[in-house]
Order: C-alpha cells, then sequence, then structure tokens
C-alpha cells in the first residue's frame, strides 16, 4: 500500500481491531450483541422520525438526550449524546485528558483505550489486576486522570461500590467510567454524578438495549463536564446523532419494562452457562455482564477457538497478554448457549 | 463555567457555530437544507433494516458504500462512509494533513476548516478570492496541501474544470474537495479520482438527497487514500454509520431519477430567484448551490437579517470578514421563495 499521501499521525496509529462481522451463518458469540430484538416502540418511533429526513437533526441528541436524563433523574445538561460509547469515550479523552498527565488504567481492558492515547498524544498507564483479575484496592493511589470499564472487558468482573468510591475519591482530575456492560446485575457509578465533580458515566445501548446497530450512546456528569464534551463535539461533528438514532434510542429508554426483562433473561441463562462451563472443569470468572469470560488449557484457546468455529460457533479470542488463554463468549439465547455448552463438552 | 477538568485542548477550542434551528414556526431558509423530501424509497428502506438493530453494523457502510460505488462506477475501496460530511472530513483532516505542512484554502469558504485545523494543530493558510469572489488562476501556485469546497460555501460560486485541473495538478500533496454541494449544477472533481492519486472528493446525503437528519457522506479517492480513512475512523469509532442510516442512504443514492427532479426544481426557483433580487436592486452572487447570497446595502445586512426575521423568515448571516454585507439565503419550496422576495421588496 502506498502512502505518500498519508499523515505522519496515520502512518503510526495501529487502530483498534473489532470483531469480525462473519457472513456466513453461524451463532454469533464475538461480539456481544444483545440475545434478544429492542423493544417494539424503537420501530415504531424509527418510522414516525423518517417524516422529517430532510431537516437537520438537534446537535444535543434532542428527544434522546431528554429520555436518557429523564431514566436517570438529571437535568439534560448532565447529559452528552454521541454515536455510539466509542464516539463518547473519543471524546472524553480529548475533552478531559491532557499528554502531561498520565492517563490509568487496568492492564487487562478495553483495547480502545490505547488506541485513542496514541491518536491524541496521550499516555497511558496500566495497573495491574490482581491474579484472579480483580481490582486491587489503592491500586490507583495518586492517579491524575483515571479510565475505568466496569463491568470490566473482557473479564466481565465488576468492582463493588466502596472500591468505585474509593477511586473517585483518591484522584485529583477526571474519572471516566465506562458502562457499556451496565444493566446486567453490576453496581453503577451513575447515581453518584451530582456528588462528584470530577465523575463521568458512560453508558451505551449497545448491550442492554439490544441498539449495536443504531449507534447511541451518553455520559452522565455535572454540567462543566458535559460542556467540554460538547466543545469537543461542535469542533469535530455538529450532528453525530441522526434523527432515527435518536428517536429509537429514547423509545428504547422509555420502554424500561422491555430492558428489565431482557436483561434478566440474559443474566439466568449466563450463569447456568458459566455453572455447565465450571461443571466441564473449566475456569471462568465471575460475570456481571452479557459475556463470560473463559480459560481453556486443554485444548488451549486458540485451538478450542478453532474447534468451536468448524463447530459454527463464533466467540472472540484475543491471543495475548495476561489473557492469551481465555476465550470471551457472549450469552446469547438458551438454544444458542446449550449448542455451545454441548460444543465444549464434545471439544475438551 | 468551571473549568478545572478541561484538558487543554478544550481550553483553547473555539467550536463551529451551525446555523440555528428554531423551535417556532418560521420559514427556514438558514441551513441549505433540501426543500422537497427524500426518496420515498428511503422510508421503505429504513423500516426494513429495523429487524437487525441488535447486530453492530458494518463498519466501512456497507449497502450504502456499494451504492455509492454503483453510482459513480468506482470499486467500493475507492469509497469511504461516515456520519456526515463533516466527519469525513474532520478524519480526512487527520488522515491526510500534517502539522509540518500548511494546508491552503480559500478566504471566504466553510467556516468549519480553521476549527478542524486548531482541533488538530495543523496549520491554514488562506488564498484570496478577487473582487467578484472567484478562484484566481495560479492562487494555489506551490501549495502543498488544500482543502477547496466546490460549489464554494457561503458564495455558491463553482470553480471550472480547467481550473480544478490546475489546482489539483499543482499541488504537491493531497487535493480534498468537498462537494457538498454537487448536484444542482456545477462540474464534480469525483470523475477524475482515477486519474489524480492525490485527489479526495467528498460528498454528502444532506443537500442535493434531502437527507441531512440521516447523516450520511462519503469520500471517494483511491484505495491508498481510503486506507488512511480507514486507519482513523478505526483509530475513533469503529461504527460510524449506523444500519438505518446505511440502507437509507442506499434508498436514496439508487433513486437517481427523484434526485434529479429534486435538484432541477430548486435550481430552476434558485435562478428565478435571483433574477428577482437582481431585479430588486442586489448584487447576488452566481450560484451553483441551493443558496444564494445576496449582498445588503441598505438596509445592512444585519438589519435585513432582524427585518426579515421579524417577518418570520430566517436566513444565515455570518456578520464578519470580506462578506459582512451578505446573508446567505437557502432555496426552498416556491412558497418559500415567493413569501422571501416579497419580504425583500417590502424591507428595501
Amino acid at each position: 500500500m502506498e502512502k505518500a499521501y498519508w499523515s505522519a499521525k496515520a502512518r503510526a496509529l495501529r487502530p483498534y481491531t473489532a470483531g469480525e462481522q462473519p457472513r456466513e451463518k453461524l451463532i454469533k458469540l464475538n461480539t456481544n450483541e444483545n440475545a434478544y430484538p429492542p423493544s417494539p416502540r424503537v420501530t415504531a418511533a424509527v418510522a414516525e422520525a423518517a417524516a422529517d429526513l430532510r431537516l437537520y437533526p438537534p446537535s444535543d441528541g434532542g428527544i434522546f438526550r431528554e429520555a436518557a436524563a429523564q431514566l436517570h433523574g438529571l437535568d439534560t445538561t448532565q447529559i452528552f449524546c454521541a454515536n455510539g460509547s466509542d464516539e463518547v469515550l473519543a471524546q472524553a479523552f480529548l475533552a478531559l485528558f491532557d499528554p502531561d498527565r498520565p492517563v490509568y488504567t487496568l492492564d487487562v481492558t478495553y483495547s480502545f483505550y490505547p488506541v485513542w492515547a496514541d491518536l491524541f498524544g496521550l499516555e497511558l498507564r496500566t495497573v495491574p489486576l490482581d491474579k484472579d483479575y480483580a481490582v486491587m484496592p489503592g491500586s490507583f493511589a495518586g492517579a491524575g486522570a483515571v479510565v475505568l470499564t466496569n463491568p470490566n472487558a473482557p473479564t466481565g468482573m465488576a468492582a463493588r461500590p466502596g472500591l468505585l468510591r474509593e477511586i473517585i475519591e483518591g484522584t485529583d482530575g477526571p474519572v471516566i467510567i465506562d458502562e457499556a456492560y451496565a444493566g446486567f446485575g453490576s453496581h453503577s457509578a451513575l447515581p453518584w454524578v451530582g456528588e462528584y465533580d470530577n465523575l463521568l458515566v458512560v453508558r451505551t445501548l449497545s448491550k442492554s438495549y439490544s441498539l449495536a446497530g443504531l449507534r447511541a450512546a451518553y455520559a452522565a456528569g455535572q454540567p462543566h463536564l458535559i460542556t467540554a464534551l460538547e466543545t469537543i463535539r461542535n469542533s469535530y461533528n455538529s450532528y453525530p446523532v441522526d434523527r432515527l438514532a435518536a428517536a429509537g434510542a429514547a423509545a428504547a429508554l422509555r420502554d424500561e419494562a422491555w430492558h428489565k426483562e431482557c436483561c434478566g433473561r440474559i443474566m439466568k441463562t449466563r450463569d447456568r452457562t458459566r455453572q455447565a462451563l465450571i461443571d466441564l472443569g473449566h475456569r471462568v470468572l465471575p460475570s456481571e455482564a452479557n459475556f463470560l469470560f473463559v480459560e481453556c488449557t486443554d485444548p488451549d484457546a486458540a485451538s478450542m477457538f478453532q474447534a468451536l468455529r468448524d463447530r459454527g460457533i463464533l466467540v472472540r479470542y484475543f491471543g495475548s497478554g495476561r489473557t492469551r488463554n481465555f476465550l470471551r463468549v457472549t450469552i446469547g439465547t438458551d438454544d444458542d448457549m446449550d449448542a455451545f455448552i454441548k460444543a465444549m463438552e464434545h471439544i475438551s
């Protein structure tokens, strides 16, 4: 590939690798999509919004922002909406982190963080999880800026409230908590945004609201943090949330009964799947997300990944670092997981 | 506003100011939205795509990318899709421009360019238009990187093919031509992307395809340029085009008859509106876009803007620089423009 016209920045970047979107028919347990469809209200809301497509959308997400504020009992000035949580996080990095103040994160966590740090010229420092992949108390002591996934990915493990408070209170600068996997049983820091002026909590509708295809996410925080994010948005792309996404997201957030029902089913399926894998002799980390992180020793994770794929089941294999012997397995329907457990029995 | 937790970058930025989206009922001629609705095929395509919202969209725009390639007789590897042309341009700036090579643009042009330059630490140098607001031959001589809006905004004036070729051939580095207003009669550089390895042409569906609310745009260029943009996208947000936007955009691009019909009506309305304003004694720049740039001397542009607003008509007033005496007026329906012309008669 000729790179004569590439910027120095583009030449130096090593982009994030998203999970494969296969064209063939597979049981797809590799990108943590929800096993169930979104609220039926989404389709109706989208159809209605299609009438106004010739007009620009509101820059701030409009009804989506209002629905998120209402859901959490916040003011709209405490909510920032964008095109998926990757965009919210990218803009939060730019708005709140500085090159001369290292950003602390975990050694096993979302692999997009180092990519944004590279893109924006930030220094990322990692704090090790303990041998059981839990966050160690005191491990962020003295940090000036923190980004934390909770529940963590790809482990699925969530930090307890006391530890979360310790990290927020012990950090001199901004703390971003990425709650992409909220809704599946973990404790959320979102109700604390009024208490802490350095706390930004990021939520997506891709996982628990079954809307990965809609690209809708938001951050909650005090207005002075939200305004910083708006400054970045309005210096990059003024209209990141289209009219259909805003309408669909608002409808999903307003159907809390559907959301609870879906999340409840996934948690039940997750817990019985974990037990079945433990019964087969696997180490499986305790999960409060819609996936399990499964250690494979015989065969190893790479071989297990391939053997599952040969049986028509696609999971996620990261293949490096401390977790090279793990597979990340999204919780599908009960039928999906029965097929997965059966395949694991045959391969082991 | 407390800025204790803002990054130095966020503190220093002066964001782009988008046109007002009024809540009250006004004849809205201020943000260059299309006067007519998008192809009816868009609604049907969006409804169909809503069935798959639980799954991530293709990272590259999928069917939207395919439709754009087909429309222009290009390969999909020559097309890059994103969330509106502001995002395409932001990512193209990052992918192709370097801090140590000044980027040349016009002194009267899209006011987002200096904002991106600030955000990404680039040096922007401006080349003056002549007294009639036309691009002067030779004015980009020796440039190492260029970004050019054609037709230009907010003037509406388009450069002739010979001058466009002179600029592309005379530039040592990348040339980005922003054709947001293509479709309303101007000459396009897009058919030349196979000829020039330094040419990237950016198109949006917001204007001529009546889809400002959908956030869909693309760039066309040789694969080595497209790959640079993909590298930036995959280092920022892997899924910028949601499933509904991709489906709607593809449907719009495939309904060329609707597109031609809409654009034809707007061009006809534009040309008679321009003549009516000239008959009223105004200087109006010749436009190949869906708006007119109108000089106001008695009263001045600021007073005219307010007097129009008092009569329920919203236009765009930039109020600074060489063009401080101009108003930018979007071409609406024939009824909209009759009301506008009548108001101008009464105010003058």
